[in-house]
């Protein structure tokens, strides 16, 4: 895919996000764009490719949305970048924005590489083909508020074992009351909310703000998945004390 | 490697093909050369250090073949360049194109990647040694017919778990007869050719061609090498129906 | 990171060192840019994050010593930078040089990566905050003779499984005596001293002068740490024949 794009836009700027996503998850694909996009200059691509569906007829798209790019399969893994309104959206069939010969198995390199490269050289939106109005998106996991309790769920964990929850910090003040935060996941109370991971209390879960302002629950040198057995979709409970 | 080629040439653009390789796995490197060179842009220059023999007396080599350039050790990692003719091969031995202390476990640091980065600056090839005539190669698994069926083996697993067969799909025509192609492995049949992954049934390998245009036995959501239990090696037959 | 990085300065060159740290391993941190730095170019900004105390008082810090930059936390990360005399350090304080809100969980993302960005745009050090004297050393082992013999330690496993020790290969001179020297791990003796990995015997370990001149435990074609069931820390004797 790099060779493709380096010998259509020789100047591109090549930056790897991850490579370290579980074959298909589309979720780890989306939610790793969100943590990376805004933190980039305006106008970049953002090339991405979690494509159970390659070869079939799902829409391979390119999107522009808040100044910047997005190209990969039409299976909501820009599903965040369509939030915000004011976005525009092609399937890519222009055939001279696409490599000659299109493998079925292989579109990141056949037709997501050329269109990003095509992009990056400054071809509009608009020219690599029709236009979509109607993109697929993912049900991305949020939190509700039931009886007084904020529940949400795991929706990652991190390299580091650390379980990323699908509830904003900010969130914690629609729960009625004065006293403290208490977070349960599986039913188990974990330690309360600290500053930082150095103020959780060595082999006992707490919790924290992770870096996209959600609620964090780790282990202070250690894996809060590892030792509460947690994985994605666990669910997770707010109250107050 | 990085900083010594940047030292020398500065304006080098470093893509990084891949660092997931097994220690010694030469034709692993091959392969992943074979799936990639032809897609970057004539000049590239292609450092690959897979090196079993480091220290010892294999030829360190630099390798013009195709409009690319080849740099790494003398054990068949460049084998697929060779096949073409028209190829220049010389041996590293020029003491200016070397870093001054050449250590005897990284050639990668102190001989590959200064020449590397030499001829990414623009120095002739032959300035860099003496000319080789016989490059080491790699007998890189084919496939063969015998009594109606095509006999190859599996190459190598992706990250995936797809096995990826020595059988180029188009060998195919040459098994007579008018049947539906049937791939086996180990003995056991496999499902059918089907157009891409989505079309595999859930947990049943079957056969696809793959993005290097040979066979590929996948699983579709799954993994076909951890199903089949098949490694590199593993023989593979297509016979008609 | 790399986003904040060229939002800042577009003109960057981003190299991965390493992304294949355990968690928390400063010292695997302080080894990975001991082995790289001085191959890179005069200039360099070695910006380096292993932060179990992020968002706690400890510092976060710029050095240039040697005339390459380092950016990080005061967790002695850079302890082998601040060997030679002549380094100069500050904390990074000055507002206008991060981020306008700083998380207490990714110090990497919100002071780190702007302040390597700005250092690499030409900002000078002592604009980003206020004189570092006192900058925190991590006790790296070395070794000692004692009784005629040296007495060092596993430093790290690389990823073929050899072991680097703590014994510089010129120290071997010191042990008093004229015979060939003996390696012990752990009470086992080892192979003796060969010139190049393909020089030891197969599944037998020997010891190799390694690519930062250090003695080097490995198994030819196999992995010494595995074999030989060691760790960081195991203690290495050498003493004469």
């Amino acid at each position: 895919m790099k060779g493709v794009i380096l010998s259509i836009c020789s100047s591109a700027r090549l930056v790897d996000l991850t490579h370290d996503l579980e074959p298909q998850d589309v979720l780890g694909g989306l939610l790793a764009l969100e943590a990376a996009v805004s933190f980039f200059p305006e106008g970049t691509v953002h090339l991405a490719v979690v494509d159970p569906g390659v070869g079939t007829a799902r829409r391979p798209l390119a999107i522009r949305a808040g100044g910047h790019y997005f190209v990969g399969p039409d299976n909501g893994l820009f599903t965040l970048a369509l939030g915000g309104g004011g976005w525009t959206a092609v399937e890519l069939t222009a055939p001279e924005y696409r490599r000659p010969e299109i493998s079925r198995t292989f579109h990141g390199r056949d037709v997501f590489a050329p269109a990003a490269a095509y992009l990056a050289s400054g071809v509009p939106l608009a020219r690599l083909g029709a236009a979509v109005v109607d993109p697929v998106r993912w049900p991305v996991p949020g939190c509700r508020l039931d009886g007084g309790v904020l529940v949400g769920e795991v929706l990652d964990a991190d390299r580091f074992g650390n379980l990323i929850t699908s509830i904003p910090a900010a969130r914690i003040a629609e729960i009625p009351g004065q006293g403290a935060p208490v977070v349960e996941i599986g039913g188990r109370r974990v330690g309360g909310l600290v500053g930082s991971y150095a103020e959780g209390g060595t082999g006992e879960p707490a919790v924290v703000v992770g870096s996209t302002a959600r609620l964090e629950i780790f282990v202070r040198s250690g894996s809060a998945r590892r030792l509460l057995g947690a994985e994605r979709g666990a669910p997770v409970r707010v109250r107050r004390q």
